[in-house]
């Protein structure tokens, strides 16, 4: 089935307590595309780049099956750049430089090619940007899955709040779930989101794990214990790519069919962690993968055969 | 098979964002002693408390099938007592009071019949008082499981590495493991802190749940995820007393078994946090415990029959 990712396609500058980059490749268009891609054969990008963003990069996603053509090139204009500092601790980072350029008049185009496409992953964009993407599409896909970011809170409550009504599924992160519905309680946070719109809440809590909820149901899937966190950067769009891709490919969209997908996105996240940027995204193999999603199953997995 | 508990049997005062308590009954002994007798008939108490400490509240341990031989009543002396103020998001107390009383100097007498126990549970006191009790037991039994606290850390090292080097698993929250072995990562923390003593590593994460170490083995078990948590204090005695008491009556320590005791400590854990104090432990039904470890089942429960 075919997926349609929107999503900022961007430079980074990161420093962690490991290290620090250069100008690197990053944006959340770039990560859920090269998540999703370890999934499916083929899939489509909707993002804008200025005249500075390198052919290779653009390159490696085409050979990956990113189809590039809602990707706007702005000729002598600059693409996004954001720069960043984790704590000693990873647990929080300073924004240091954001740099909308191109992104501040993304209007996004939807090539033909990508209209009838099923599923819909809007990576955190402004809500005004996610509501456009999703009225120009000719027909409703089976599955809207959107992010978001506290910012967007701050500044646009009220397109977040309309888009938030036309989407399945929101995928945000414990800090932005309980700025969302003013609740600390993520079990009332839930309840309060889902009321706004989505049937559907990811709560992703990092080193913490990932709650989904529908109806009554709720799933926990931890993250993988890991010697190092290298750059956490990335790794909640990485998620979000490889649960989308996991459900695209198989084209099943039951609860249970999204718990693995939430051990899909969790396996490509802990990888992600491991190097900067998408360094280890970008060659990965699929035993790799299997591997890793076996781990977690080890982790987990309990038989509860003795009563109380 | 026989267990045998030793910890503190006390007095607290709890404030919470949910109100405050007048003095009421704690301790880990206490919590570790309710929590274990949903699992077992029969199990003894090794602990000290003052004249003042209230005889109903010895009956209703004694109802449970702890026997209290082992438990010394100091004519003339006060009991244990601490009293705590929780952070409005609960991750955090302060000490108000902290008056040891009888356990200044606490030493633990062993009854005869508690001699060739298999399972026993040291509850966070002075690592003396733990080396004591290890030592004055005339068989070594088949699992030593022991707590302990940052406090500890900082005035009786030495002693507590000593402690650490005779027993088979620590059970300790995540903060403690960070301090006792100085990593932040708790892969890291575990691997050193099993290099002082223990084979098997508990670290409690509170709301984010529990990892089980051995070998090259990791489990992990979340918490419920709650609409309310009304007040932690015990939780993680409880969750210790529930695993080895789940441990204790099905006789088996293999990492399968563990991985359901771990299951069953988290469920108590999870009733605990319900009302203040020893409250909600005090009358639940084993359908009641049943039916919450179902819960933990539906909540971490994927079948990943798909390959990527």
């Amino acid at each position: 089935m075919s997926l349609v990712t929107v999503g900022s396609v961007a430079f980074d500058a990161i420093e962690t307590p490991f290290g620090k980059t250069d100008k690197i490749i990053g944006g959340a268009g770039t990560y859920i595309a090269f998540s999703s891609s370890y999934f499916m054969d083929k899939q489509n990008i909707i993002a804008v780049v200025g005249d500075d963003f390198p052919k290779e990069m653009l390159d490696k996603l085409r050979d990956k099956g990113v189809n590039l053509e809602g990707l706007q090139v702005k000729e002598g204009e600059k693409t996004f750049f954001w720069s960043g500092k984790y704590s000693n601790d990873m647990n929080t980072r300073d924004s240091l430089v954001t740099e909308l350029n191109v992104l501040e008049h993304f209007d996004p185009v939807i090539p033909a090619s990508y209209q009838g496409c099923e599923y819909l992953m809007l990576g955190n964009l402004s809500p005004e940007v996610q509501l456009n993407v999703i009225k120009r599409l000719d027909e409703r896909p089976k599955l809207i899955a959107m992010d978001t970011m506290n910012f967007w809170m701050d500044i646009a409550m009220d397109d977040l709040k309309k888009a938030l009504k036309e989407i399945d599924m929101l995928i945000i992160n414990d800090e932005e779930a309980r700025q969302l519905s003013d609740e600390y309680s993520l079990v009332k946070a839930a309840k309060k989101i889902r009321e706004m719109g989505p049937k559907y809440l990811v709560i992703k809590k990092g080193e913490h794990g990932a709650l989904l909820f529908h109806g009554d149901d709720v799933f926990f899937a931890p993250a993988l214990p890991l010697e190092d966190v290298f750059d956490p950067t990335g790794a909640g769009d990485v998620f979000a790519g490889g649960f989308m891709g996991y459900l695209a490919s198989t084209d099943d969209i039951s609860f249970e069919n999204m718990k693995r997908g939430i051990i899909a996105g969790s396996a490509m996240a802990s990888f992600c962690v491991e190097k900067f940027g998408t360094e280890k995204l970008e060659a990965l193999t699929k035993s790799e993968i299997e591997d890793r999603i076996q781990k977690f199953v080890q982790l987990t997995d309990f038989d509860m055969n003795h009563s109380v």
